[in-house]
């Protein structure tokens, strides 16, 4: 049966599959030191288009039409999308995704949205509601910027506790265990199956939603400083809620804190009386070489999470190099109305335990 | 067993109840034809706060506050919030809820997004994730104008197609049966309980989650006509996903399409071989008195669907007027950056099967 855990985790009675996945990425993602694992590398930055919006609602098209094709499905294979982005009213999303006809779930979870999507859609095959779902997120450096901060063109400084929004998509397909195995050609018993060329890559067995957290912090060029206390929370109430320890995963993983909230999450935690410093992993850490790709504290957004797990993460699964992780995407819950109105930046995380098959 | 049925349908195996539920409105609400059956209207429409922005996010905290209390339940009895808005990055939500610490899944589907919450926490309880759930959304007028078109204080003129977002905010306890029954203390076997003072008030026994559907009109100031489509296509997918027909429901409800979407809506239906004319009904229609209160084509946003199924729709199923009603709130995937650069309207529509006792 599935279970709800304490007060905020749930475990799924059988795990949900990772079926495939796939990652597009900008020009600057690709020369970081991660470039050579994402799927595909744009060109440029317009990805063909004329708006930085179209572009960003082209590079979720572009995933979900490589997901779907690297699990040898088609759209109507699919039983719902679950996809959001930054843009004020998720319009990548919308423009985006439309043409694959697939019902849609939108979802909103600032940079957290990766997880959040990963998160439902597991819960919805879990329940026995769809076979096989897709899940897509997206962020846009210039689209990103024009609608938090300013546009482009205005040239302004960013101080070094600032990070770089990662132009990229990240879609995955999940999959029930007995329905992977359909879809691979491969029977196998309920749960279990072969891994194939076709995947699954990994299998999601647990999950933790995390609530808003808010220390009062204002400062939107420290994002990671905002979101370390909602990482915390999160993850105090994971190690609580499946009676584990930080040693049990190979790897905790955080979305975009960056290296100014990685201090702080490693702090609040130590005082917590969990030491994750061995364990601790951040994607906007991991996706630009700060020194030489001057992104200051490192890479950020929707994308930075969904990119790092699809080209990265899943990689070390299947190679069996990890085999246990907790990936736990990071979100400042911030407008620009709202940083104009003074409000602060309260943060928000949801973590999901990825292991290797 | 929960089940998919057909595209994009689901049933689940035990129905889902709505424990209780609140609504809290601004003065034209309270004015028009349902203000007395809501439970709260406000004096003013700034809710005692200093932005209209806060203003939407009391009316949140106002209406999950009151819900609770209405179900005799305290926050820490609950699994999951699902939550959302129309601001940009659904700020209403995120700085009105975060004071009851509940762990948050954020949704976006404009606004249908009452319908989202209310089927995504369907499928929670549903799958065995959690017991009890609350979903809540909320509009603004004043916050919506300035968020999608003008601040007030530019004084536009609006064209008889357009609709007047409400001010209000819908929140919904749902519970898993056996839940239901002991919070109420009133012992029950599993799915069945007697009916109490503190709910429950109806069961969501189907869900049919929508699709973007974009017909390419452009006019943000005729919703009406551009949600009409997708109002269209999740209609005609859950009468076939349901093997139904429109006389199977006392009401077909749909959310803000308004007069001029209404017409459009029975027209494409029609088309399609489906007279829901008689048993159509709109939210935004219902909200105002379009004649005395000036507001064009009816009400809409994410709070009018919301307060009227909590205000008017819900009595209407415990009186036993009606059994079986579809509740089908309606999107327009616009945002003022999608507008400006020329984009189209697309729409969405997710609909719920609720049920009298």
């Amino acid at each position: 049966m599935n279970q709800r855990l304490g007060k905020a985790s749930m475990k799924p009675e059988e795990p949900v599959y990772i079926l495939n996945s796939a990652s597009i990425v900008g020009t600057k993602e690709g020369q970081g030191p991660l470039g050579l694992l994402f799927d595909k590398v744009g060109e440029d930055d317009m990805f063909g288009c004329e708006t930085w919006e179209d572009a960003e609602s082209t590079l979720q098209k572009d995933a979900v039409g490589l997901a779907l094709d690297k699990a040898g499905l088609r759209p109507e294979d699919i039983s719902f999308i679950f996809a959001g982005d930054l843009l004020g009213q998720s319009i990548a999303t919308s423009f985006g995704i439309s043409t694959y006809q697939i019902p849609l779930l939108g979802v909103y979870g600032a940079c957290s949205t990766c997880g959040e999507s990963l998160l439902l859609g597991t819960m919805s095959i879990a329940g026995g509601f769809a076979q096989k779902v897709v899940c897509v997120t997206s962020s846009h450096f210039a689209s990103a910027e024009k609608e938090f901060r300013f546009p482009l063109e205005y040239g302004n400084q960013r101080p070094l506790s600032a990070t770089w929004t990662v132009t990229g998509s990240g879609a995955f397909v999940l999959s029930a265990g007995q329905g992977a195995s359909e879809a691979n050609g491969t029977p196998g018993t309920k749960g279990t199956f072969a891994r194939g060329k076709n995947g699954p890559r990994a299998r999601i067995t647990g999950m933790t939603v995390g609530k808003i957290v808010d220390f009062g912090l204002k400062d939107s060029m420290n994002m990671g400083a905002c979101m370390a206390p909602a990482a915390a929370s999160t993850l105090e109430e994971h190690f609580t809620d499946f009676a584990s320890q930080p040693g049990d995963y190979d790897k905790i993983i955080t979305g975009d804190l960056g290296k100014v909230g990685q201090r702080v999450l490693i702090d609040l935690l130590q005082k917590k009386g969990y030491d994750i410093s061995e364990q601790h992993m951040d994607c906007g850490i991991e996706i630009f070489d700060g020194e030489s790709q001057d992104t200051h504290a490192g890479g950020s957004g929707c994308g930075c999470s969904a990119v790092t797990l699809s080209a990265y993460i899943l990689k070390q699964l299947e190679e069996n190099n990890w085999k246990k992780v907790l990936f736990m995407p990071t979100g400042a819950l911030l407008s620009k109305t709202s940083f104009n109105e003074g409000k602060s930046v309260p943060g928000i995380a949801h973590g999901l335990v990825i292991e290797a098959l």
